[in-house]
Formats: structure tokens, sequence, C-alpha cells
């Protein structure tokens, strides 16, 4: 337990004292949580995130999954990375204010860390960002309920959390967990999203269901919670990801992304 | 960050000296690890140990994930979880011997514990199980690379690991982590799993592919490891998890059946 793990390149942050200050320009900060691991939280935040700034709000999308980062590679962002790491500006991805810990470390595949570093990292990750003017920011969550978790609820002032599940209730007992940890930290449960929901088969226009259905809205139901709508499984998702674009910017006629708008108005209607 | 969280019902395990010794009995320990969540690390642990069963071998299975533990889930073993908690006796399902933090705190669905508690806990659990003379144990490790991760590799005498990934190239590039932390740590990298591979319309036959093709070989290849083949999305996998049985013993003869029992086969001539 005393042996430092092996470091890749990357250095970690200075000490930052707890809990970070709420940016003055950011009006609300949203968490997207789940238990669960590959639910879609990095694909589902991204989506939330570029559906606000295509409605004309000003956005940024902070990536708190620091072991497990994503976000650097769902966005083609590859010009602005020099000033997050000089500057300490989020890059610009399509509208979309990203801070990643996949920009300030490109070369770091693999980042050992216990928790304590991970803690820290968020923390700094968050309170060196130059986030200016936000109407949202949209905070992605590693899965589990450990130290990245408790830091982003307890010390980084969230309004609330949405939780994201499939639709197999398995996973929707495992996903679960964030719902509960969020409550029990008296945070905000703003709904409920389940992705890898009933899909169509392109070549007969059959209903795919390869994990089930109905477990995030009977998540919701469970905890009186809102369900704000289901995610289809699309081969369109998979295409955005592999060209660096959410699929709302890329296919934003596609049923994924009349989804993630749909998902995104009840997200901003249940926002004080 | 001294505020201990909260902690539901679950009761931190006293403190366990660290590394734990290989217990005398067990033949092979083999991790399944990754760096993303939701890539199937459990399904394929609970497959390859219930194949292994079916084999006519003695098998146990270690769920070291015990924030998003799901093995308790995956087998039906109503049974046994008294003998789990007093006698320290790990469940018998279906053949496999199970220890699962499921099992042990079966009322504690969220437990909100920083690292070092997680590292202990995992330490622990192993080594207070009685786990008696097994050919195989197969350990399910939780997402990432952090406490629990550097725990399982550098604390339990594990003899290599499998990674898991599915078909999607960011997905793999995530998934990777894992296998780069083995490989950090000087464990052996035993091979590559790809889940959630093509799977077939159940109306009309038509390849299915939501998460694309190929990522799992290609990662196998990159590192010049052993690609154990690819696991088919299906109905019949949904369904066993449903029914509390590997898909193993459930549908034997369905495609992710063969496909596990390959990979088993696979597995079990790459080790000494």
């Amino acid at each position: 337990m005393d042996t430092p793990p092996p470091q890749s390149e990357a250095k970690p942050f200075a000490p930052v004292p707890a809990p970070i200050q709420r940016p003055d320009g950011i009006k609300h900060i949203i968490a997207v949580i789940s238990g669960k691991g590959g639910v879609g939280k990095s694909t589902v935040s991204a989506n939330i995130a570029a559906s606000f700034a295509i409605l004309g709000n000003t956005v940024g999308l902070f990536d708190a999954d620091l072991t497990g980062h994503s976000q650097s590679m769902l966005f083609d962002t590859h010009t602005s990375i020099e000033s997050m790491l000089k500057k300490h500006e989020p890059a610009d991805c399509c509208g979309v204010k990203v801070a990643s810990f996949g920009f300030l470390y490109p070369d770091a595949k693999t980042v050992i860390w216990r928790g304590p570093m991970i803690s820290n990292g968020i923390k700094a990750l968050f309170g060196q960002t130059n986030w200016g003017e936000l109407d949202y920011l949209i905070v992605d969550l590693p899965p589990g309920t450990s130290d990245a978790q408790l830091t982003v609820i307890r010390d980084i002032p969230i309004d609330g959390g949405i939780v994201v599940t499939t639709p197999d209730p398995l996973a929707a007992s495992v996903a679960e967990r964030g719902l509960v940890m969020l409550s029990e930290l008296n945070k905000k449960i703003l709904g409920v999203v389940e992705n890898m929901s009933a899909g169509v088969c392109q070549a007969c226009g059959d209903a795919l269901r390869p994990f089930g259905s109905g477990a995030g809205k009977k998540l919701a139901e469970k905890y009186g919670v809102a369900f704000f709508g289901t995610v289809p499984l699309s081969l369109e998702l998979h295409d955005a990801v592999e060209s660096r674009k959410p699929v709302v910017l890329k296919y934003p006629d596609s049923p994924a992304s009349k989804s993630f708008f749909q998902i995104t108005d009840a997200l901003k209607k249940s926002l004080p």
C-alpha cells in the first residue's frame, strides 16, 4: 500500500483544498452518474452538452473520469490542446468547452493513480479551468461509488445529477447505486436516462433489444424521479463516435439525436 | 477529504497486511481486467468459470468489484449466503465457488468506500474465503486503473490477466489501459476477449454490429498477445442473466456459449 504505483508520464497536480468554490459565471452544474460502467455516461454527457449548444446556450463539459477519460476522443479538437495545457482554457469542441484529462496528458494513456490523487486531480482540473460564462456545465463521472464520485458530489458545487442505465435489470441495479449515492449525499436526482434501448435492424426494420427493455423507467419510478427518456442502439451513434462528433451534430435527424434533444429538453425543464 | 463518507450498512473489514499469500490449494489465478466499464468483465468471468466447471475442473470466482459487485446476481444461489457470512465459505453456484461482496452485505446495495477501504476489503474477502482445492480461480475486476486494480495485481498472487473489450475502437482504447497496467506491473497478459461482437437479428438473420467490429483482435495484435475470440451479442445472453445462470449452463448450444467454450479452451492452453 505504501509503494507508489508506476506513474506513466502523468504528474500529479499540486494539492487543492476542498471544496471548490462555484465559479461565478456558471449557472447550472449537472453531474452524469451511474454505479455501472459502460452504460454510456460519456456519450450521454457529450450529446446533452452538444444539444444545449445547438439550442444556443453556452455549455461546458468536464470529464471527471481521470483513469477512464474519453471525452478528448469523442470530439475532434486537435487545435486547442495547447491552450488547455498552457492557459487552462478548455478545448472548444463544436461550441462545447471541454476539459478532459485526455487533453492535459495526451501521451499518458494509462494513469495508475490511487484515490487521493484522483480526488485532487478532479478538483485541480475543475478549479484551474477557465470556464468563463456558462449556462450549463455537464460533469461526466467514472463508474462506481468511491473517491471520484465523493469528490464530484461533495467538493464540486453540482445542482444535481442524471443517472444513466441500460435497459437490463441487472445493469440497472448496479447503476442504481449512483442514484442512491446522490440521495445519501443530499443531492437532487434530476432524472434517469436509459441508453442502449431498443434499436432497429438495418436490414429488416425489426426491433432489436439485446439488453432487454424498461429497466430505466422502472428505476425512475422506484425512486419517484423523472424519467428523461431512452436512447436507442444505433449504427449512427457508433459511426458518430468513430468520426469524433456527437451524434446530435453528425446526424441531427437520427432517432438517437431526437432522443437526446428530448432528454435535454426534459433536463432543462427540471432545473430551477 | 477527511470526513468519512456515509457507510450504508456495510462495515469495513479489519486491516489486512499486504500482500496475500497464495493459498496452497489453488493452481491458477487469472484476473479479468479492462480499463473500460461495461464491456462484460463479469459476464466473461462467470462464463469462463462455469465453462471450466463443465469441463470437470474445480473452479472459484472472486468478485473483486466491491462497489460495482454483480456476481451474486449472476448466479441463483440463495441457499449458501449464510455459510459465506458465517464460515467464510464461498457460495456454491452451479459448481463454481463464488465469493462476492454482494453475498457478504446483501442489504448494502450502495457501498461508498474510499480507495484504502476498497483495497483492504479486497484483500480481506480474498484471504478470509475458504477456497479449498481449485484448478482455476477467476478474479473479476472493476473498471479503471486505480486502487482496486493495484491491489489485485500486486497483492493477490495472480498468474496473469485476460483483457476484455467491445468491438468499438474508442472502448478498446480505454480497455487498453488495463492491459498496459498489467504490463507495467510485470504481469502476464494471457489474452484479449472481444465481447458484444456481431450478433444476428432474430427476425431476418442479418448480422448486427451496433458497436462495430474488430477492435479486440487489433488490440491483441498491437501488443503481440493472444486473441482468445469474440462473444456475440445475443438474446440468450441477456435471458440467461435474467434467470441467474451463466449462458454456458442455460443455453450450452448457443453461439455465445460456443464462444465461451472456445475462449476457455484458449485460456487453458495459454497457462503453464
